[in-house]
Parts: C-alpha cells; structure tokens; sequence
C-alpha cells in the first residue's frame, strides 16, 4: 500500500484537492465548488465523501492523513476565523468537523505558511532552517519560517509581514490603518504607485489609456517589458519598497533566503533584480550580503495543493 | 556538592561575573577590568584563573558551565565580531580560547538576547514560549523567543529590532541609515525628541535650561513626572514610537508579552500606560488584546549576570 495524503486548498469559490505522495507527486486531483455549502458541517461532509471517493478510486493506496491551506486559517486552533470571503462566519472549528466523520490526523493553516511549508518540504528550501516566503499577489502574504518550524506565534496569527507599517502615514489598508507592506508591495500595490505616477509624471504612456480599474500587474509588468517610461518607474519604486518591508524581516528573523511567490513574482528579474540591489541597500551593514532572494521552486499552479501536501506530511514526521 | 555555572557579563570597561546556582541564587562575584587585557588570550586566562580563584573560595561546589553576555556576540560561532567598544578587534572566538583552558560547556550570546533568556528561565516568562525583551538603554536592543527558543536566524544576529526601520527618511542612525526604531524607542531617542520639542513648541520647561550634551532620560523623566509639558510630551511621543515598533515586531512574531528593561523603562508607568493604550491602537485587529507591555521580572542590577547564567543553565538542559 502506498501511503498518500489528502491535500485541500480551500477557496472562497472552489475548493481544490489532490492525493499526495510523500515524494510531493499529485496522483489524483478532484474539486468541488465551496458557495455550493453554506453550512460548514453539509461542506466538510461532502468534501471528506469526495475524498473517499478519489481514494477508493485508485488501487493500492491508504490515506493517512489530511492537510487544509484556507484563508484566515488559525493552525494552533484549528479554525477559520472571521474569513470574509467565506460563507461560515464567526469562528468555525473546522479540525473538529473532520474528525468526526474521517480517522486520519488533520492539519490546517492559512495559504502563505501552507506555500512555506511546502517550499520547504518540496520547494527551493529543502535544506532550510530559516526563510520567508511572501506570496505578491492582491494582498502580500507570508509565511516564516525560524528553527525549521513555521512561526505561528502566541496566537497562531503571527507571520503578518504584509501588515507590518513601513511607511509612517502611507497608503490606506484594508486593515483599517496605514502604510502597510501590502500596500506598496502587492500586485494592487503596485498599480496604486502606477496611478500615483500617471499623476507625478508627464511622461507618455499606454497606461494612460487604460481604466484604473483595469490595470494589472500583468499588463504594467508587460508595458515595462516594452520600456515604458511609466511602468518601469512603478517596478523600480515597487521593488525598492518590496525591498524595505524584507530589509526589516531581515533585522527581525535574519532568513538565509527570502522566495516570492505569486502574481507580481512573475515580473521576474524586472523586479528580482532591483530588489536585490535595493535589500543590500537596505539592510543593516552585518546583513548585506547574507539573504538571498529567489523565486519560488515550486510550480505555481499546484502550489496551493502541495503546501497544503506538505503541511499534512509535516505533521506526520 | 553544589552545581554552579559562572556567568560573565562582559562589559567595553568592567567584566562582572558571578557562581550561579540553578534556581538563580547569586553564590559569589567579582570582577577584572576588561580595559586591563588588550590581548583576547591573557583576558580569558586572567577570567579563567579568577573563576577558579571564586570557585574555590566555596566549599562544595561544582562549575558545570560557562555563560557569557557580551556586545556584538555571535551564539552560533562563538564569536565576539566587530566590536567597537572592545579592544579586541576583528572576528574573536572567544569561546575557542576558553575551551582551550577550562573543561566544562562554554556559550555566548549578546546582551539582548542573554535578558531573554534571563527573563524566561528566572524572570516573568517563565511559562512563556513566545515573548520579545527591548532593553530600552543608550541603544536599543532586543531577545526575541519564538517556539521557546531565542531567534537567532540564519546569521545568528537576528532579533535586531533597534534597527528596523520605523519612519521612512527619519532621524540618523548610528547603523549609517535612517529612522531606525533605535533613534525615537531608546533614552537617547527620548533626549533627540525633547530637543526637537524644545524646537517646535514654544511652553516654557526647566528642560531649556539644561545643555543637551547633559540631558538625560532620567532628567527628562524627573520633570515629565513635574508636569513638564515638554517632558510630558516627550514621553508620550516616545510612547507611541515604541508602541509603532513594538505593533510590526507583533505583527511578525505575535508574542504573548513585551517585556521593557533598561534606563528608559525606568519611568514606569508614565511610559507603560501610554505604550499599552497606543499599541492596541496601533496593532492589526486580530492582534488587539493579545499582547502584554510588561516591566522585567529581574533585578536591573543583577540582571546582566543572571542572563549569562542563565544561558549557561539553558544549554546544560
């Protein structure tokens, strides 16, 4: 019998899930959408019936053991909590749920320690005891890794670095206050400081011809490709931001690496390059030279499913 | 007989150390002048011979272990490194030198991180697993536990919150950049911001009547407690700073308590009940009523030795 895990990403509109090998090979993978369950205990049901039925579904198998990657994820508590995307509200013991109805240990935690965990188990940082991970997609996540343990802190929540303020007074967060990272160093940040220099710069550009709310990083990233005076500015302001937010998680944790993850990563050396210059120019002189920035080693689009993998396997060591 | 480990605080003019017990009972102490031993090798000879000297001026007693606090130390290496205050220069291994002549475990971390360790295996953290110490002195410097361990990174020179930046473009800093948390959290943070004060407001304050080369935390603290309006608002200022510092460094790590030690902590609650009022203000929502602001739980005059042996206790476990 071949041992596999059941690996769940748990979205606001689809929830994915693959049978994992501990070698990180996804040998089956099915989904199911999530709005279809307005209650949590018809979803968690129909989610481990599903799982059961892939398992049953492939010969010489045994499951031994379920990992889940969900938004506002609490890893110590084993629940969601006030996630906004969601349809359960308030605070919802998940973990719980699954325990009465499948035998095998269930693990939970949140998207950006889930592609920690599996950086770490089946990624770049296989050999790592200390490096953060920052997922720059619409928000910027991150997940921490110190001592060869992710760091959930005194309440589960710690690794917020896209919360941390790095500027004094800056742009409005959704979190209700100001100059979070996430607001300069996101894919949405990003076009933020694309409008911000359509208004400080007289410099032609397509972007001016777009709708703001119809700017991308994609689309910003592709128009500094063709050297667009505009969209060029935004990346090197963007990477000398990415790199003030790193410069501070570099005093806090010293990581020997830090990987990016997710939209805006795909700019690649656009933006890795400048932020390499910018961290050595940011950090504290005893860590210049000491971090290293890499893209992500795992692909993108199964990422989800095997830091959710990697998150079940760990538990089991 | 009696197991003690000697604890060393070692200091750019004194060297202080002391025969501790486990339960952190101070059996003996004495001291050599570090200045007296401009070479590494005869200064760990004079410190070993001394130890030997105390160690056996009591009957019964067993040195199992060596602990050392000391200013730019390096824990993983064993090194003293680039220490302005010291005459040794360069990269020391110190822990090298004391091997060669004294058979029992020897370790050695900086200051920050020896409080740390103090206040979780003698002070108020006992029962925690996850808590930041700030020493609040000239400079500022930090102990972060995470997972019931000291973080110290890939590097080993992690938990440098005195030099996170908190105010993009603010106040020099002695690490060659700009608006390092060190700059506005440290008493000599509170002595740059009563000066700008003195600038900016126009309320008469004793504090006008000091030359800045003599003003001191301590003053600053004497007048405020006077009603000052310029200490007043100096400490409050302060406050707020330390509490924006100390919101970021929760947002990393969400410990379940700060402790604050050091010449500025001295102030007490004047300090403490505004840090507290504007870190709940300043922290992310989910992060709000979950951290203590709290005094040290060791004796300020005690406390350098009772790190070092603590340390040296931690490793023995």
């Amino acid at each position: 019998m071949k041992e596999v895990v059941a690996a769940i990403d748990l979205g606001g509109t689809n929830t994915v899930f693959g049978l994992v090998e501990k070698t990180g090979k996804i040998i089956a993978e099915d989904r199911l959408r999530t709005t279809d369950y307005p209650e949590i205990n018809n979803f968690v049901s129909a989610l481990v019936a599903a799982i059961n039925r892939l398992s049953k579904s492939k010969a010489g198998i045994k499951l031994v053991g379920i990992g889940i990657g969900a938004p506002n994820a609490n890893y110590h508590r084993g629940t969601i909590e006030l996630a906004p995307n969601l349809a359960w509200k308030g605070i919802v013991p998940i973990v719980e749920y699954f325990r009465k109805k499948i035998d095998v240990p269930v693990a939970i935690t949140n998207d950006a320690k889930a592609a920690a965990i599996g950086e770490m188990i089946f990624g770049g940082a296989k050999k790592m005891k200390n490096f953060i991970v920052l997922t720059l997609g619409t928000g910027l996540g991150s997940g921490i890794v110190v001592n060869g343990e992710v760091l959930y802190g005194h309440t589960g929540f710690a690794g917020e670095l896209g919360h941390t303020i790095i500027v004094s007074g800056g742009r409005d967060c959704g979190c209700g206050r100001q100059g979070c990272f996430e607001t300069y160093g996101s894919a949405s940040g990003l076009v933020r400081t694309v409008l911000n220099l359509l208004s400080e710069m007289k410099e032609e550009s397509t972007l001016r011809d777009i709708p703001p709310s119809q700017l991308t990083a994609k689309k910003i990233a592709d128009e500094a490709a063709k050297n667009d005076p505009i969209a060029l500015e935004a990346l090197d302001y963007t990477a000398e931001m990415i790199a003030f937010g790193i410069a501070n998680a570099v005093g806090f944790s010293s990581p020997e690496a830090i990987f990016l993850f997710g939209g805006l990563a795909k700019a690649g050396e656009m933006l890795f390059a400048p932020i390499r210059e910018y961290v050595n120019q940011s950090v504290m002189p005893i860590f210049k030279g000491t971090v290293k920035i890499l893209p992500s080693g795992i692909p993108e689009n199964n990422a989800a499913v095997l830091g959710a993998a990697a998150l079940a396997w760990n538990e089991l060591k």
